[in-house]
C-alpha cells in the first residue's frame, strides 16, 4: 500500500504531515508513503526525525497552494503544486491514495478535474463526520454542493450509507434528511422533491430535525453543503465554546476552584466524542480514486487517522463498491 | 397594559400559562392579564390558585390548535381556538400584545392575516434568540421563511437590529450573514446577491460562519428559515447532549463518582447561557401588533417572560422604530 501525504497543505507543514506519516509508518510495516511537497524543506524537516527510510520517499512539488486561495484559480495556475502533483501520482497509479490537510475546494476540484468520476455518479460529494452520542455518524453533503440537487440527493445518500457500513462500521446505516419538521411535506418544494427522490432508497427513515443529531437517530444525515458546512462548524466550536462557559461561571465565583478542576477534567473526557482527530480526513465520495481530505488544523495523529482510512477505503473497496450499488 | 396570554396552547396548558400569568401580576402592579381558552377548564385550574381577581379575566375559546395541526388549516377552520380569538381580541384593541406557547405555525398565520402587516414591511418573519458565549443574540429568519429572498434580507436584519437594541439592550448591532466562508463572494447566487443588499445597512459586518455563533461575532445573524429552524433545535438540543456525554464517561468508569457529582454541578451552572426559559418568547416582527411566540414546552417562568417580553415590545414601541426604521 502506497499512501501520497500533502506535506505542503494545512496550517502546520511540513512539521504535522511529517510526524504523521511517520506514526502511520510505525503502525504498519507493509505501508510506504510518498512526501508530496518543496523538496529541500521536506529534506531538512526530515533530519530531525528517525523512520524507516526505505518505505518513505519524497516527490519535489515547489508551488504551495494557500488555504485562502480560490480553488479553480489555484488548481489551474499552481500546476507544481502538492496536491496537483499528488492527485497526479495517484492518477497515474504511483500510489493507492492521496490525502491533504490543505485547501479542500482545490483538493476537491483537483480531485474531480484529474481523476474523475466513478462510472454512475453523476457528482462527487465531500461528507463529513459529525459527533453524537453514538460515536462519529456521517453528514453530506459537507460543502461541496451548495444546492442539493433532488437528482443527486440519491447518490450522495448511498455513498454515505457505503462509507459508512465499510469503513465507520456501521451495519444497515438508517438515511435522514435533514428539515424543518419531522413529517412528510416540509420544508421547501425543492426539500419535498428531494424526499421523494430519498423514498426509493432502503435505510430511508424520512424527515430528521436538527434536535435529532445528537441522538443520531440517522447514520446519515443528508442535507445540503450550506446547512451541512455551517452546522460542520458550529459543531467544531462546540468544545472549546463550552470550556469558556465553564471558565466564566468560575470567573463569576458561582463554582469553587475545587469544583472547576474536576468537571474540566470530566468535560476533557466527556467531550471525546467530538475529538476529529481520532476520524483524521473525510474522502471526496464519487471520484475516481481515493483522495481524503482533512481539518486546516490536523495534529501528526489527525494525518496519521487520515491515512489509515485511506488505507480503509482502499482495503474495503469503498469505490468498487459505490459503483456495484449505483449501477 | 393588558396582556391576553393563550391558555390553551403548549404542552403543558393551561397549567403553565396560568402560573405564568399569576407570576407576572404579581411582579407588575399595573398588569392586566386576559386568559384566552376553554372557560371551564380554566375556572377550575385557577380554584387551585391565589391571585389579584381584579385583574384578571378569561375569555372563552372552546377550541383547540394542535401542535400537530397544519397551521393555515387551523387557522381557517378552528375559529374559536384560542390563537384566533386571542389574535382578534390584540386587533380589536381590546389588549396590548398575545403571547402564546402554541403552534408557531398557527401563530405566524393568525397574526399575519387578522393584524396585517407593518407599514413599508414586505414580509414578517420569527427571529430567535440563539445562546453565544455573550449570552443571547437574535437568528433570523427561525423558519417563518424557508427561502430568504434577496429583498426581504434586508428588511429582517434591519428588524432584528431594532429587536436587539430596544429589547435586548444591545447597543448598535452587528449584522453577520451566516455562510460558508468569510470572504465576500462566498456562497450561492441568491447568498451573492443578498450579500449585495445587506451592504446597505449600517452595521453589516459581512459573512459569518458556524465557528462564529458561539463567539457572538454578530449580534443579528441573517439566515433562511432552514438553517435557522435547525439550528435551533440543534442548538436547543445541546445541553441535555452534554449531560448525557458526561453520563456515559463516568458509566465507562473514565471518570470518579465525586468528580462527577462535581461537573454536573458546575454543567448545569455553565450551561445556564442556553436556559431559554429567561427569555420566554420571540415576536412576529413586521406584524402590525405585538405577538410573542414560546416554545412549547415553556414552563411558568417562562410564560412569565414571555408576557415581560410582550410589555417590553410595548412600552419600547419595537413596531414604531421598525416602521420609522423602513419608511
Amino acid at each position: 500500500m502506497i499512501v501520497a501525504v500533502d506535506a505542503a497543505g494545512g496550517d502546520y507543514y511540513p512539521i504535522n504531515p511529517i510526524e504523521g506519516s511517520i506514526l502511520a509508518l510505525n503502525e504498519d510495516a507493509s505501508l510506504q508513503i510518498i512526501l508530496v511537497g518543496p523538496e529541500e524543506l521536506l529534506e531538512k524537516e526530515l533530519t530531525n526525525h528517525t523512520y524507516d527510510k526505505s518505505r518513505m520517499q519524497i516527490v519535489h512539488a515547489p508551488e504551495i497552494i494557500e488555504m485562502h486561495d480560490s480553488p479553480s484559480a489555484a488548481v489551474k495556475n499552481k500546476r507544481n503544486s502538492s496536491i496537483t502533483i499528488g492527485i497526479n501520482l495517484h492518477k497515474e497509479g504511483k500510489c493507492d491514495a492521496f490525502v491533504s490537510a490543505g485547501n479542500t475546494g482545490a483538493l476537491l476540484a483537483a480531485s474531480t478535474f484529474i481523476l474523475g468520476k466513478l462510472k454512475g455518479v453523476s457528482r462527487p460529494t465531500i461528507a463529513s463526520y459529525y459527533p453524537t452520542l453514538k460515536g462519529f455518524r456521517l453528514l453530506v453533503d459537507a460543502g461541496a454542493n451548495l444546492e442539493l440537487k433532488p437528482e443527486h440527493a440519491y447518490q450522495f445518500a448511498k455513498m454515505g450509507q457505503v462509507f459508512c457500513a465499510q469503513v465507520m462500521g456501521i451495519e444497515n446505516p438508517k438515511v435522514g434528511m435533514l428539515n424543518v419538521g419531522e413529517e412528510e411535506g416540509k420544508g421547501t418544494d425543492e426539500m419535498k422533491e428531494i424526499y421523494e427522490h430519498l423514498t426509493q432508497l432502503e435505510g430511508f427513515i424520512g424527515n430528521v430535525e436538527g434536535r435529532d443529531i445528537f441522538p443520531a437517530k440517522a447514520d446519515v444525515f443528508v442535507t445540503d453543503g450550506v446547512v451541512g458546512n455551517i452546522l460542520l462548524k458550529f459543531g467544531e466550536s462546540i468544545p472549546s465554546a463550552l470550556k469558556q462557559m465553564v471558565k466564566a461561571s468560575a470567573k463569576k465565583g458561582i463554582v469553587s476552584k475545587l469544583y472547576l478542576f474536576a468537571a474540566q477534567k470530566v468535560l476533557r473526557t466527556s467531550l471525546s466524542p467530538f475529538n476529529y482527530e481520532n476520524v483524521g480526513g473525510i474522502p471526496f465520495l464519487g471520484v475516481n480514486g481515493v483522495s481524503i481530505v482533512g481539518h486546516g488544523g490536523s495534529s501528526a495523529l489527525a494525518i496519521k487517522n487520515m491515512i489509515k482510512s485511506a488505507i480503509n477505503c482502499v482495503q474495503n473497496d469503498v469505490n468498487g463498491k459505490i459503483v456495484a450499488s449505483l449501477n
